[in-house]
This record gives C-alpha cells, sequence and structure tokens, in this order.
C-alpha cells in the first residue's frame, strides 16, 4: 500500500513545494491596516495639539524623513522630535487632519490629505500666524513591532506665499 | 486501484488549486521599472525647461492630482497642464530634480528627492521672484499602455518663508 501511494503523494508535496517559492501578494486595503492607519493619524493629531513632541516622535519610525514647509529636512525621529519640541516651545498648536486617501499594501501605505494648522504663541503679545491650511502626503510602514508609523512625510501650502516687502521707494 | 489512488490525487489537485488562487508577489525595485521612473523623471525635467505643457501633462496619469506649493490643488491632467501654460506663459523656467529615493512595487511606486526652481520672467523689467528650492514626493502607476506616469505630486520649500510686510509704522 505504502508503495502504490507514493507517486501522488510526492505529487501532491512537488505541488505544495512549488507553490511556496514565490511570496504571496500583499494585502491590499486589509480592513484592520486601514483601520491602524486610521488610528495612527488620529493619535497624530491629538498627540500634536497636546503639544507632546516625544509622543509626536513615537508615531514615526526611527529612519523617518520628514519635510515641513519652508523648514530644513528632519532625518531620523530624533530630529523630529528636537524640531517638534522647538515648534511647542514657543506654540500652542491646532491641528485638523482631513484623509482623502488611504492605501495600504502589505507593510506599506500612503495616506494622503488636507490639513488645518493654526498657532497661538506661548510669548504674550506676539501676534499669532496665520492659519495655514494647504496638503499633506505621508508613507508609512508596519513596523518590526507590528504598529503603523509614518516613514516619510511632506506637506505644503495652498495658501498664497506673502509677497516679500516691496523695496522702499526712494531708497535706491 | 482507481479507488486506492483517489484521495491522495485529489490532494494534489487541491494543493494545485490552492497555490494558483494567491496572484504573485509584485516586484520589488525591478530594473526594468526603476530605469523607466529614472527615464520618466529625466523627462519631466526636459519638458519643463522647455515650457511645453502638453508634454508635461502626458507625463501625468489623466486623473492625476498635483498640489504646488502656495497654489490650489490641481485635479485631473487637464488642470495640471492648464496651471502649467499659465506658469509657462509668464515665465522661463530652469528646474532639476535630484532623486534620493525611488521604490518600485509591481505598477505602483515612488519617487522621493530634491529640486531647484528658477523662474525667468518674460515680460521686460518684472523682477525676477527668488530661486525655489525643497523636496518633493511624487507616487506613480504603470499606466494601462504600459508607461509610468505620475499619479500623484507635492513639493515644499526649504527657503524659509518671506516674512510678511509689516505694519508701517504711525499707520495704527
Amino acid at each position: 500500500m505504502i508503495r502504490r501511494f507514493a507517486i501522488p503523494v510526492m505529487l501532491g508535496a512537488l505541488a505544495v513545494g512549488a507553490c511556496s517559492t514565490p511570496p504571496p501578494a500583499p494585502a491590499m486595503n486589509a480592513p484592520d491596516d486601514i483601520a491602524a492607519v486610521n488610528a495612527l493619524r488620529e493619535k497624530f493629531v491629538t498627540t500634536f495639539n497636546a503639544g507632546d513632541a516625544t509622543a509626536v516622535g513615537s508615531l514615526y519610525t526611527t529612519d523617518a524623513i520628514a519635510a515641513q514647509n519652508h523648514q530644513p529636512t528632519d532625518t531620523g525621529r530624533d530630529a523630529i522630535v528636537a524640531s517638534t519640541t522647538g515648534l511647542f516651545s514657543q506654540f500652542t498648536v491646532k491641528m485638523e487632519l482631513m484623509a482623502d486617501e488611504t492605501m495600504t499594501m502589505g507593510d506599506f501605505a500612503y495616506d494622503r490629505g488636507r490639513f488645518t494648522f493654526a498657532l497661538t504663541p506661548k510669548t504674550a503679545g506676539m501676534p499669532a500666524p496665520p492659519v495655514d491650511q494647504g496638503r499633506y502626503l505621508v508613507l508609512l510602514r508596519k513596523d518590526t513591532d507590528g504598529q503603523w508609523r509614518v516613514s516619510r512625510d511632506i506637506s505644503n501650502s495652498s495658501v498664497p506665499m506673502p509677497m516679500p516687502p516691496a523695496p522702499e521707494k526712494g531708497k535706491n
């Protein structure tokens, strides 16, 4: 009996072996992943508006790169925490994020949308900068601990650029 | 004999069936795809610096979304061509792109890097705006015709924001 079954059983084993060779396609927009990215976005808003730079940093991968508009590029979580600490030392932030598009593919994702960003100076008498609003695009990664984190972060403004002051007449 | 082989043969068929169900994993950073994205980036620079808005538009998917800094969002290729036409009517552009990171995954890709953007007014006597430099992040798609095109485009400035003119003394 054993010999009679040997060939088909081996064919079955070969089929299983061939099957395990190519890695499976990554899951696209798996509901758990989309929910995790949505939760991350909410935490981003909560920690920012709480002025907690360390908590903000924990939402980025350690090798994240963030490019805030009109600021130098922050490379790595430590640099992100440092510049966010600087921001929070001067201002209370009221940020809102409105997602327009979220895509997950395996351990990779992107999230795109709009923001508003209002700053209230902590120094009495300092005028508040105009409220900014614009667009953001972030790339995310399911990190080694299974948590989704932002790995690349860029945003810009949909508000017209303020004109630099014109040279005073009669000075040249 | 037929009945004796029936179970293992069916197991083999099941294994083959299970194998063909999941699609293969998309190719990561396939050399042809990376080369095509590099070529697309070069075409982007060439067509921009030639002032050819229609050719620029052909490098975007028809449903592309572009968010230029301090400008409204352009949704769709036609809107991108219209705003690029407006830019080219006023200025000759000298753009450079320096890629820092390119990743392709099947028909999806992203490209991230830095730019410089210099404008020369076409109207005699109009002062040239300051040269801008900053960061870009684009998402790309291998389109239905097999060409890679930009589907999402955002960039911002690493140059400090010009301060709005201070209110003139004695006016308030």
